[in-house]
């Protein structure tokens, strides 16, 4: 990987976050335990000059409004004229056609760079038939994999499907990684938190795919160890000790621990 | 108690929960220890469609603006047709005549299963004198009970006054629970993440009397646990604490240490 | 000092906030943790009512929209008619023009008490050129004793500025406080908080400024005694440890570990 957690360390990139309410908190503690600087802004009338000073813009669709929707598109328009990078999370998009109709409306108005989301997402915006319940991944007929390559083609971007292993793909070369525990998906906002983090990794990095790869391993294997400190196993203390991880965390432990595979399409 | 923290984690119901902006965060973790789904939608758009997929709905008034008041009326008119259950938080309800008039409008036009809030809320929508401080309980002249018995009768629903004991009425049964411990006063979200819970236990049970009572004696309980696992007492890590109870409580513990009297109204 | 922690045990001042989206459940249970009582409400509807309720107000533009900005001025001038402390935190304004405009606005038609925020806000509301990430503090020419000298006479009101060193100003007399660990600045919300628990001390206190003065001392002893008991160091403990001190401290910690310096402006 050409990018690590320490080039966030140094660098320090200030990510713009268009989260949810209920995750905010979250997703800024997570930033800083990285050393990047979260912003939260909401006001359309602001948006434009907040493109300017981000190094990348993180959408989150979560407890989406049409007045968040507004601030999505300016800032969105704003960061691909300045070429700032911008990652989508599209929560719930199979959930409501409310939901369904503002994606459709950003991804065709607003170029992203990452559209990171759970494998019901995902199959939703390629029209793929999945069991998702609310907005929980839940579970399908085609493969995550295929569904991962599916979108990555359709929108011409970078897609990073997380789940029991995290799929990357840019329609060509697939990346399965293999670490994280599933006391993860029992705390709220782990989902949005990667999100937030693949801001970061894409602020840095010269290379999207790359970059969404490091995240996954990075938040993935931070994710294991602090489940391993945990005693009693359960989800109270996962985030205390999860912030402490992406604290400490340095990129030979994540070499280390890594569990990837790649896959090459020939078409 | 015909139904239990096992009935939750068997059905797993996805809960939609309309709540404040300080809790939303609390609400959705405590609905994942105990398994349930939480889903947090704001958009008035989107409420008719969340309705068909909610198992049960919780409206908490905390932050109430027009248009969550306008998205309250939408969800609750569709649960009532498709007839999910609704508990209603009525946050702050004697504080301001805004919240006073919003609360009555919801009263009026959406069929509530459940009104869990604390005696000063109660108080105020039976319109007996108490003295509350705020969003804050209060102390007041008329017992609890009866203000419980009141208010199941004037919006016939079942009504949950929680406090120093739990009181549970559906105008004729009033039930008294006597757990929990003082200290989950003092951390922000103790009742709105009880009303999130209640919601869960309406979605599972047949009877929501039944269902508000198990709400109560788990809640309060894995509270206690918390409390008794604290080394030093204090508010700091009684959230992580509490949310490990929630995870690991049995219903065998629950009726272990179940303190609860009932008294049987004559009228 | 005139006034303590004690003090606000004692009085137990309802605090009404109109805070941000991201840290408000963090500014309501420090509130908690100091035995005062948190209200959030943000309807303009209500923020009449409100003001006549609350025994200070504290309004913070870290997620500021046009609806939260029309509130602000409700209840601004409400608290201004029933002599309420206000403390104004003014998130980003040097970030955006927008915010800078807005928060001009409250500046002019509300008269606050107290401006609670770091060096980069206040450089930027006395026109003093600093270097400023984002809503982060930065770096600048001028020295922060001297911006916030400059802030006060030009706002005619107390000034507190956080940071390495706390610097409190009424344009005449300059107070520096040298306690609290860097580490408080890898949380979000550790300026928020503070700016809440201002609004407890302005609230119970007959000086402003000698309220300011014993907030930060209170609020950075606390943040230095949590980081002594943090095992490892990391931000993931640092919230819970905070509360758990903030909920402990007594008024003679406070005077035993303060390390204090005044200065007297002749002119």
């Amino acid at each position: 990987m050409s990018v690590s957690i320490e080039d966030i360390r140094n660098k320090q990139p200030l990510i713009h976050n268009i989260t949810n309410q209920v995750v905010a908190n979250d997703v800024a503690n997570a930033l800083l335990a990285i050393s990047a600087s979260p912003m939260m802004a909401y006001a359309a009338e602001e948006m434009e000059e907040v493109a300017t000073i981000a190094d990348a813009i993180v959408l989150n669709t979560g407890t989406l409004t049409d007045s968040v929707l507004d601030a999505m598109l300016i800032v969105g328009k704003a960061a691909n004229r300045l070429e700032k990078p911008i990652v989508l999370d599209p929560v719930g998009v199979g959930a409501t056609s409310y939901r369904q109709k503002s994606i459709a409306l950003l991804l065709d108005k607003v170029d992203i760079q990452l559209i990171r989301g759970n494998a019901g997402e995902l199959a939703s915006l390629v029209g793929v038939e999945w069991q998702a319940k609310g907005v929980d991944a839940g579970v399908g007929s085609a493969s995550v994999g295929e569904i991962a390559r599916l979108a990555a083609e359709k929108y011409q971007t970078v897609v990073f499907i997380s789940g029991e292993a995290d799929v990357i793909s840019d329609g060509r070369r697939t990346v399965y990684i293999r670490n994280g525990d599933p006391l993860m998906t029992q705390i709220t906002g782990t989902g949005c938190m990667l999100s937030g983090i693949c801001g970061a990794f894409i602020a840095v990095g010269e290379d999207v795919f790359e970059s969404a790869v490091a995240a996954s391993a990075t938040y993935a294997i931070a994710g294991e160890l602090a489940v391993e400190e945990l005693n009693p196993i359960g989800p109270g203390y996962f985030r205390p000790t999860f912030m402490n991880q992406l604290y400490h965390i340095t990129n030979s432990t994540v070499k280390e621990r890594l569990n990837m595979q790649e896959e090459i399409s020939n078409e």
